[in-house]
């Protein structure tokens, strides 16, 4: 009587780049259960219950999915993007470490086409070369360690990939983060601001720090940083592999 | 008479991981061109030619696809994962600066599951948190380049993943950088050595960095590394969002 638990990334939004061994989950499913935006793109039809839960509860979406795979029915839990980057996957994880009695639950991840991935795509191969991904929002850790990894990456030489810049909470934020880049990368390198990407309402802008701003960003933003190399060709943007 | 130019991911290795828009661009080509065992998971059919090349002709490759394109082929470059993380995108770029005559050809790259993110959901969620992705090759970049990066990734936490991480022609690098996340993030740091991804011959395995050795990695093996967060949960191994 035991179900199982699928945790399933739908990538950036196109229908086209959903794999299909996440269609055939979908179609498998008794329950799918996710943040609105997402559940609202799975169809509906008969025997598939959807379960659509506000931003913010994700442990307690987590511990609601767990209980009903245990109970024998067959749950798929979406995310957007990849499950596995700054989405449930963890999150899933969490709850099972804080649920023991529902440690026994078959638990399968299907990888997907992550934002910054996608965005890259249609503007070229900006992170063509070695990279890191940062999570903007400090809900779950210091913002000095945000601080520290953008000063770190910099360093590096990193093109870097921003997941989360900007909320109407912490609207401030992410000038300082601009700052900070200014200083340690200088005001020549290319930013690119990738909003709804692979949505109708795709809006994509490359410019460099000197022109950036924090108004370019909001929470369906996904931004991109070059490294020292990255440079623009005709309209689009790459990283060479001989970077560094 | 201009024909187009697609760049395409491919997925890890599973056919259910190519997403439909990478499988309505393969069923318009003409050409598809590539590194041998990409092509070779492309089905022949009538009015589809097949260029499979070698590695480290990457150049060629590109320029070869590039003409064809401006002679009015719907030519479709292919990747394994994703074009864009060390792959054939930025590859391509490199061709179109050398060939001004060819800056013309519109290109479109199409993203793909690549295979850290694969990995990641074979095991739980290791890349839950902030990450870096490292080629650790020195075909294109010196090796000092290698690690100082791999330093600087240790002092910020972030959890890393690594392509391309040993060859018959450097076995010796690998071992040097086990070394050094040894020396900068303690032996009991978890490492995941995740070879041929999704492929019937998949193999995964989850050690400390004490346990590790330079042969468990070849270059079909992406490799995960956690941050000082990661922690294993019955059979899976996941970052919890809160780490840092």
């Amino acid at each position: 009587m035991n179900g199982t638990l699928v945790i399933a990334g739908l990538g950036p939004g196109d229908e086209a780049l959903v794999t299909p061994e996440v269609t055939a989950a979908l179609a498998d499913a008794t329950d799918v259960v996710g943040y609105i935006p997402y559940v609202a793109r799975i169809p509906p039809r008969e025997g598939l219950i959807l379960h659509a839960t506000d931003n913010r509860v994700e442990l307690e979406r987590a511990v609601h999915a767990l209980e009903m795979a245990a109970a024998g029915r067959r749950v798929v839990v979406v995310s957007s993007g990849d499950p596995g980057v700054f989405a449930m996957a963890s999150a899933v994880f969490e709850a099972v470490e804080r649920t023991p009695y529902l440690a026994h639950v078959d638990i399968r991840i299907l990888p997907g086409v992550t934002a910054m991935l996608a965005a890259a795509a249609r503007i070229g191969a900006p992170l063509g070369h070695d990279f890191c991904v940062i999570n903007l929002s400090d809900n779950l850790k210091p913002w000095e360690t945000v601080e520290r990894r953008l000063r770190l990456a910099a360093q590096a030489d990193f093109a870097m990939a921003f997941y989360n810049p900007r909320s109407s909470s912490r609207p401030h934020q992410f000038a300082r983060v601009l700052d900070i880049l200014r200083e340690d990368c200088g005001p020549e390198r290319l930013i690119i601001f990738a909003r709804a990407v692979t949505m109708p309402e795709e809006r994509i802008s490359v410019v460099t720090l000197a022109e950036a701003h924090a108004d370019m960003a909001d929470m369906r933003t996904v931004i991109l940083v070059g490294n020292a190399s990255t440079r623009r060709i005709g309209p689009y943007v790459y990283t060479p592999r001989r970077s560094g």
